[in-house]
């Protein structure tokens, strides 16, 4: 439908990717949810940052007064580890928990899903790498289940089958997946983004819209994925810059929240070049996720243009860009990309090039790399890094 | 992405609504897909006409050539009856089965499905009517698996999550649901519908392009929905006259059935005013479901106007259409059914209007109803039906 303006119409109950309550308020629902699913004993997985903020102290009262007796497990960093997983199993057991709620961003979510798997598991966290078949190495009956409650609108891990978490001793970043690691339940209430400072509701809401671009650009024939890539960045050109500018527009707020839950759900069919080099990125420079791809992603486009040049004029179309065309397209980026603030290179937030082969081997290596449009070798990520670093658009 | 044009990149293995096989030849990985369901012992669902078919023997050796010991039970209507179910459930008991595979259109899958649901109730099937909230009444765990096989690109029951069910005491039609009627896994092979008569693929066709167009249009926030049915609407434009035009068109035949997928995918957000009219319609002149809906479609889309207009522009902007307006939509379909030889009104197949009354008091209680983007009457109904049966588009 065409978008509407009312906010009393951003409601709805979905069925794809899996059972979704959309709209603000919807976090009054959360005990019914763990009722439905036969949650006596949750344990709340979240990140320290906030831990302590109101919108958890609500969510814990509510669990407290329908008779829930919720212990929270916060010791999650930024960029997940191994070892944080490692805690929280720990901690679910010492508590005979039976169920997982995991509320955050990237960080919390993802966290939440690796705990839910592991908890049932003899095996280390990295045998379940998304590599090959691993993942039918997953005693499934062992998975707990999970209510995921996004804090942003950006990563979209709530509707995702996997989670990124930080190999410590190998300083990288590896994808632990199982489709299992789907949760049951999201309740994404936009209301819960309002407290987002602009430059964390910028970094997120670019990173959304790499979700839904590089899923359509992805090679791989999956027509329902490409359609919802192509709605979920029309949802972001269209409201993104009032979320950014005005943090209580709960209109803007809600159409991201979809939007971001589009992104996840459109990247089942692949990712690309821009996370293959975010990915190593955020684990050697403990750098913000979304905020890395943002700055990364116009100069993966020029890397791809030969091989994309058809995608993104269907993108500027459909997202009605007076020249739909490539250059079009990135002409409208670029002026996107200023309006909310985002650096314009790596330099920008401290990152330095000196490292740049390490990170284009890392890059290839990547799980998303193989969904690149086109095959990229370790010297061809390193020399988009190092423009990256350098803002060099040549 | 952009549309392909070779068919080797036809194919995909995808997750949502369910898990769906796609692409030309998959039904041959139909044993590896019970296994992983752990169904020994499948019962065959599927409707007369295509009993005897060399579709259904392909697949009867395939189950023997593996050791199953497959049966079949084909006693369906064209439109399913209650009895039908019963009979299928008797058989399901006396066979000690364990699985369901459900193949065919609408009629096979639907049959297939209700029978899936009552092997394990205790009540009868009118119970279960899409009413409030009757599904809760359901004991999920009799449910047995279900495998959707669909052999036209039309209903897609096979990603749906209710049965159309002939009550053949009240002469209507009625919907039994249940989330879990979802078949757990599907087969979409496009070879399974180059035996479809050309007339039989456009009726098919044109009712996939009814259900984005319904679900578009109906009421309510669900923008993957939107963006899933605006998409099969462009799949459709694009390849439905070449698929009826050359039934061997494998190309064609692969996006037709995805379109189908999708506009069955879409509309969990809901239908309209032409499926309530050709409910009441199938039930009481046992017509053509397809059929009905591609001759119904202009008379209701007419009625409806004022209240579709700027969602119609839409849609016409995303197929390409050279006049982006409502006016510009009704030409182009007048000429789009022309092409696929759909008669001009029901008058053509055969139905009269005497019974206009009652079909339109039957039309305001069906479920579909409530999708419409209007409130319409009986009377309002009945007038739509006489329209359509004098062919008077005033």
């Amino acid at each position: 439908m065409a978008d509407t303006t009312e906010l009393s119409e951003l409601y709805g109950n979905w069925n794809y990717p899996t059972s979704i309550r959309f709209g603000v308020g919807k976090i009054s629902e959360l005990t019914d949810v763990c009722r439905q699913l036969k949650i006596d004993n949750p344990l709340l997985v979240t990140d320290k940052g906030l831990a302590s903020l109101p919108l958890i102290t609500d969510i814990l009262r509510q669990l407290s007064d329908a008779n829930f007796n919720p212990v929270i497990f916060c010791e999650v960093k930024p960029n997940p580890t191994g070892s944080n997983i490692t805690d929280g199993v720990k901690c679910y057991h010492q508590g005979k928990h039976d169920g997982i709620i995991a509320i955050g961003g990237g960080s919390g979510l993802d966290a939440g899903k690796a705990i839910a798997l592991m908890v049932g598991q003899n095996r280390p966290i990295w045998d379940f790498e998304d590599v090959g078949d691993n993942w039918l190495r997953v005693n499934e009956q062992g998975i707990a289940p999970i209510i995921a409650i996004p804090t942003t609108a950006g990563t979209g891990s709530q509707v995702g089958r996997a989670s990124v978490i930080v190999d410590e001793q190998q300083h990288n970043k590896k994808l632990i997946f199982h489709p299992k690691m789907l949760p049951a339940v999201v309740i994404a209430d936009p209301a819960l983004t309002v407290g987002l400072p602009a430059h964390i509701t910028a970094a997120t809401g670019v990173d959304a819209l790499v979700h839904n671009l590089e899923a359509y650009c992805a090679p791989g024939f999956h027509p329902m994925a490409d359609a919802i890539a192509l709605e979920g960045m029309r949802l972001i050109k269209n409201h993104l810059v009032a979320a950014f500018n005005d943090g209580t527009n709960l209109i803007a707020r809600s159409y991201m929240m979809v939007a971001s839950t589009m992104g996840a759900t459109a990247f089942q069919k692949g990712l690309g070049g821009v996370h293959a080099l975010a990915h190593p990125l955020g684990a050697n420079f403990d750098a913000h996720h979304g905020l890395l791809n943002a700055i990364l992603l116009p100069y993966v486009l020029r890397a791809n243009r030969a091989h994309i040049e058809i995608q993104i004029a269907e993108i500027a179309y459909h997202l009605r860009l007076e020249d739909p065309t490539f250059d079009g397209f990135m002409a409208w980026l670029t002026d996107f990309s200023r309006q909310l603030s985002i650096p314009e290179n790596l330099g920008d937030i401290g990152i330095s090039a000196e490292k740049h082969q390490m990170i284009g081997e890392q890059a290839v290596l990547d799980p998303s790399a193989s969904g690149n449009p086109v095959t990229l070798n370790a010297s061809q990520y390193a020399k988009i890094f190092v423009n990256a670093v350098e803002g060099n658009f040549s």
